[in-house]
């Protein structure tokens, strides 16, 4: 089969001939319609993050495809079934964030396409305990960013605790940043959304953003102060400098949602005026299970609306290159059986 | 009356003779028997934060004493009556914040002994609405640390989610973390004390501390996770030092309250990390009046033990010093009357 | 001025000439443009409740008008400005209800139109601390139902913790469930509106229901479960089968808000159920100040709508009738001035 | 084997030689050293719920012992270990609610001792995942109680919401109460104990207990409320008339923790006043398997002091009848193996 393979930090992605794995105990082998193109991927390629990935690897957590054959003692699924593979590839089940509805910070969790083989590729595996069932009517090429960039936007938004009216401040709107925007939107909240581009911002309107603010133009703290300052703010960008902006939109008692991992990580933080003013800094990380299913769920009844621009597997670091450069609008799905 | 006020932000506090205030609207004179020094006050006679403090000032947000006039209006108070003067003297009422239960981060708050004259004097002026009764049989050189140290305190565990069995780590052992170490175990936590002096890291021992670190002999954060990593985190040192050690030293998803506030101010937060390890920054300050009134009931019902040492007025720049320098036991307090 | 005047409790409300009332110290004198009709209302006309108020009575909560004349000591309001005057028509701001938010629970709040004189009448007195400005561009007969049905219903919303995605199935759509449905549906909820009359439920399909259940056609308990189970249940109705409807409509740990009094009261709880289904049953009363100033300014921003029929005072006691009968679409609101 | 089988509802409880069951797959076989017995297993021996159990059934879910086999593919045990087999025998690990901490609630949880055979008998079945393990040092006669009753109260605290300086109130001073006086004084709470055994309230007293009323001699409700009103009411007992009573002792916006589960079941719940005075209700059920850890933590670390009596086997019978009437100090712990 073809997958495209990370082989060095420092050499573009192959696209290779590799054997076709075969399920273990409590597998499923997925024959990948649909790969959706994470900024994860790329720090993954390049080993930007403080535990970068074992090589070779195969990237993508954003797997959307068809059963196509059972590991011993699967019996949750059947071959045919459509299903997507999530970031959390697995997890113990038995650690008191496993049972404590925090299955994403499981010490032995296993990071789909990071720790494992991922879904840049014809096939892929996955534990069958920890795909999700993609619902009838929903669009294989939705599906695939709905699983990690859906989940995760929709998550922020949950323990973001933003309630109806509330102002919520997006900084960025790609492939998280535009979900991140229907989301809240979703939850009541008025949003302002923050970008470079203006072609995202209007995106972003007609995704249901009130606001819209281009931070090349216009100092987006101020701004959004001027509108009140923000009860929420979510940074799926991942520029340090949307960071300090996003610190600066709070309202007093406000939360941001850190979502984003800026290459250059390190956040300057004031105490002094986080005291003061009541800045909560919150993380968020991906989505449990049932929070993917709830978001497929959504999708299928029609709440949410998927951007994407579909690239062929052979084209991935033409992609790769064209998300850093902000060049896509939406996600970036590959097509890997094209 | 007696007073220490400050003139010059790199001069020592002087003892003066000033008038003896008259209570305007709204407002009670308060003849002060014991005024607990923070850090506080140090801070706003160096002029160190971000915000320094008109001058001249007189210091002090722990003032304890007797209500000796009543201002026009005043019908909630009596002459003789003991009472609390707080860091929040006064509050709008009328704001989101003041309406929602957190009157502590009204924009119009007027901070006692920064932004209006305070308690280290003969007497002082407060506001009748926002003076707390001082429970009968508690003591008035106790009361006057819970007033701020206290109260902030119980705030910052109450904030923190700490519940029966979590492993609450004190960053500092001095005027508020002998009282933070009481309050996370009154909250049913397994509290363990870190602090750079045996004698302070004894008295948490003494006060319910299930375990001590020395920061200056032992790397803390290992030294708390080798426990298994917080659950919560309380800093109420204001080492920036203490901070990074905190991060360090929390438990996946776990939170870390600030409350200490460095001189220099900046905490490197890095993203990822935060992301991955979910950690929580919150930030506490101070307590309302709801909160106030049940920290001195429980130390009226005898749950809580205040440790402080009395100086008298006319040493206040030795005591600040010492206070500065770690080398008193608890809280330090003034006897303004002696 | 004329007014209706609840004489005695067995009695049709009396249209009156009374004297226009004049304010006192912090008071204003509204002149009333509209006045919405509540199910309280009735209730205080015909002493139903537990507690009934003390006669003669003039009812009605929820009155819209324009500011004539301050009290002494009235400095946040300006004659000419439009203003709400709500259910709490005064609070202590000392208890520590007032103080944590809740003031909607001071035990010394007066409630307007039942405990003091209210809105059905060509002026009302209100506390200027306690009436809500009306933001412009909010028409004046969309305000007055805001005032009660609209802060009940959004709060309800809001302590029941529904998430978006979450099914929540709203009891009787009336002057509050018209409103509850929406809310819910801002909130990103899944609604679906169970009532006796199709008319009703045709309306709640427009406000946003994605399902709708005629309960004298249909059993809605069985209904609900069929869709999964509501994991919140609001019952504005006040009719006591609705809420046992409403028990059995429960998903497993599933919140079931009280809204609706019914004048039988007593509801028949099966503990065992209520454990082992891990139901919870919550009040919501009415909503603070900030909370209806948040009412406001979502139907400023075109978030909601408004149903509802006018009818002039004269016709209070058909009106009353009409609404008890279920024949009004929405709220009905008295134009007071006609 | 000697194991305790309930044949008829209306017939004692029979001891008998059953043979030593088999482990299947995911199983161990526990040799059981103490057994506590709990109100439910009266409950299900009488047939007195809406749903009985089964029969025959050994009752029985508080079992404490020695792992002496294990089935095919259990990896997570040892032979010889001493564990804890709880209520919540299994859950299936997939639906929403095991996978949001939970488990509880779980659909298909499968309880012990009540649809699966249970504790009251020499060897006992357990799955492996769902066992506790019992920490070095903590009595096999303090464990068994806190295998149910202990996990039950504790979680009952944690819902509550009870913050320290709280007044919490527990109707019913016997296996469960004992212990949820603990809790509640563990998580800093004032605790008021209501019984109506002298003797049951002298040993809340020396648990912890500020006060205790008993409420054959005195009105819980009015007595509860002279001491301003409990923010929390826990019901462990379970009789119907301190349901009633423990609605009474709220404060206002006060919670009621349903924990006993009456024979007659219905509590007759005032709508109105539910309302008005912001009571809520909610049920807890034992806790999950990182409760019963941290349980089992808190009292390994000395935190908590179990009061029981213990009986052999066969006399089972005059067990429950002496726990029905009331004349256990405690909770009764079955030695099944003398």
């Amino acid at each position: 089969m073809r997958a495209a393979v990370v082989t060095a930090y420092d050499q573009p992605v192959q696209v290779q001939e590799v054997p076709v794995p075969v399920p273990g105990d409590g597998q499923v082998l997925v024959k990948i319609e649909a790969s959706g193109l994470c900024h994860t991927d790329i720090h993954a390629a390049h080993g930007d993050w403080p535990l970068p990935p074992p090589l070779p690897l195969v990237p993508g957590h954003e797997g959307v495809g068809i059963v196509e054959a059972l590991g011993a003692g699967v019996t949750n699924m059947k071959k045919g079934q459509r299903v997507a593979i999530p970031w959390l590839g697995w997890a113990c089940g038995d650690c008191e964030h496993c049972r404590s509805g925090w299955e994403t910070y499981c010490p032995q969790g296993r990071y789909t396409g990071y720790f494992t083989s991922g879904c840049h590729a014809e096939y892929a595996l996955a534990s069958a305990g920890f795909v999700a069932r993609v619902p009838d009517g929903v669009d294989v090429l939705d599906a695939a960013p709905l699983t990690c960039a859906g989940v995760t936007t929709f998550k922020a938004v949950k323990v973001s605790g933003a309630q109806p009216g509330d102002l919520v401040a997006v900084f960025g709107v790609g492939g998280l940043g535009h979900l991140a925007v229907q989301y809240a939107q979703l939850a009541g909240a008025t949003v302002v959304a923050i970008d470079r581009q203006d072609n995202r911002l209007e995106l972003a309107e007609k995704l249901g953003a009130a606001r819209i603010i281009n931070s090349a133009s216009e100092e987006p703290a101020a701004a959004v102060q001027a509108l009140g300052g923000a009860r929420v703010v979510i940074v799926t960008s991942s520029g340090l400098d949307s960071y300090q902006q996003a610190l600066g939109s709070l309202k007093r008692r406000g939360t941001l949602v850190a979502v984003g991992a800026p290459k250059d990580n390190v956040l300057q933080l004031p105490i002094f005026q986080t005291i003061v003013m009541g800045w909560n800094i919150i993380p968020s990380m991906v989505g449990t299970r049932v929070e993917l299913a709830e978001v497929l769920a959504l999708h299928a009844a029609g709440r949410t609306t998927v951007v994407r621009e579909t690239r062929p597997l052979t084209e991935v670091n033409q992609a790769m290159a064209d998300v850093e450069a902000g060049r896509v609008e939406g996600r970036l799905v590959l097509d890997v059986q094209s």
